[in-house]
């Protein structure tokens, strides 16, 4: 497609959105052309959203989530419980528990996974700060919750390693049939871990 | 999910960035949290872009193309043909349409399709300018390229409808089995009209 064609200034727009993960050229395109039909006002709200994201968030320094205040306000929530950190890979995987309403304690983002192959080791996120807080002496109980992946699991075996003779329970998010799935749609593994993990009935 | 945990400007953006077609909530905070991990940089550079976007386009006032400049880069090239014009319902069609080289005459952008259900008429799509550009007289093909979809094959009908008694030759594009598609999976009623629209071998 010849440049001429594109207005230069909806091509740049375009490749600026190819940047984003799961949007390639097709997607971009439309989004532009759709944001273009739209009222300027609203481009000119999503790009002043963009524009004071990072200078208004920060990491926490405790926990190392995305905050507009440090500490963040998990960290310092005195109705949460500081003796239970549950430890995820990224911000995102926090924001997906605390939509269960159900965790009640504090977190660690590792801002990424160990993978030797892209020459991510263990000082590349954030495991020695994890070490850290648990030499403070307050957490009793480090949940790890990794992504079941190879790379995810890898990472929690490694954790697994590391914290076995720190005074700390360790443990791990349960793996089984995720709820409302039809048994007969499960992959081999997961029903394989879910017949291993099988729980007492009352 | 408290407002508490997502920090609102990140909220902010979230928010925005669902009102983009095809972007629901997760993909959009996965989106949102992508932009707050890269460089600041990237980020206002697509603010800007966005900033930047309805102020420097605006529609072509021959074909309602989007443009930098009025009349389009299309139709002011001569070495483009004139008398032959393509109607198409968005700018998007013309861009798939311009990126296969073949197509060398001007377009025409309804900017929508037919629909009732929803108060669209001929008045709320760019039908009558159609005919003003008609009525200029330098146009001996008009060549209708809306979807094949049931709004689009209603438009297309409309249009073949209300341009019958005007001096022009009216066609569509061919509708048939699409290049590099197996027999048996194209559905039935594509392969019909395939069969209906065969062409003789030389």
């Amino acid at each position: 497609m010849s440049s001429q064609v594109v207005p230069p200034a909806l091509e740049r727009l375009i490749q600026d959105l190819t940047k984003l993960p799961g949007i390639g050229n097709k997607t971009a395109s439309r989004l532009a052309m759709n944001i273009l039909r739209r009222p300027a006002a609203e481009a000119r709200e999503l790009a002043t959203a963009l524009m004071e994201l990072h200078s208004t968030i920060q990491l926490c320094s405790c926990c190392f989530s995305f905050s507009e205040d440090d500490p963040c306000t998990i960290c310092r929530d005195p109705k949460r419980d500081s003796t239970l950190v549950c430890v995820v890979e990224q911000a995102g995987d926090l924001l997906a528990i605390e939509k269960t309403g159900i965790f009640q304690g504090h977190y660690h983002i590792l801002h990424g996974v160990l993978s030797p192959i892209d020459g991510i080791g263990p000082s590349e996120i954030k495991v020695n700060e994890l070490e850290a807080r648990i030499a403070g002496g307050s957490i009793k109980e480090i949940l790890i919750a990794t992504s079941s992946t190879v790379p995810g699991e890898a990472t929690a075996n490694y954790l697994i390693d590391r914290l076995q003779n720190k005074p700390v329970l360790v443990t791990r998010l349960a793996c089984g049939i995720p709820m409302g799935m039809d048994i007969k749609y499960a992959d081999k593994h997961t029903l394989a871990k879910a017949i291993e993990s099988r729980s007492k009935t009352v």
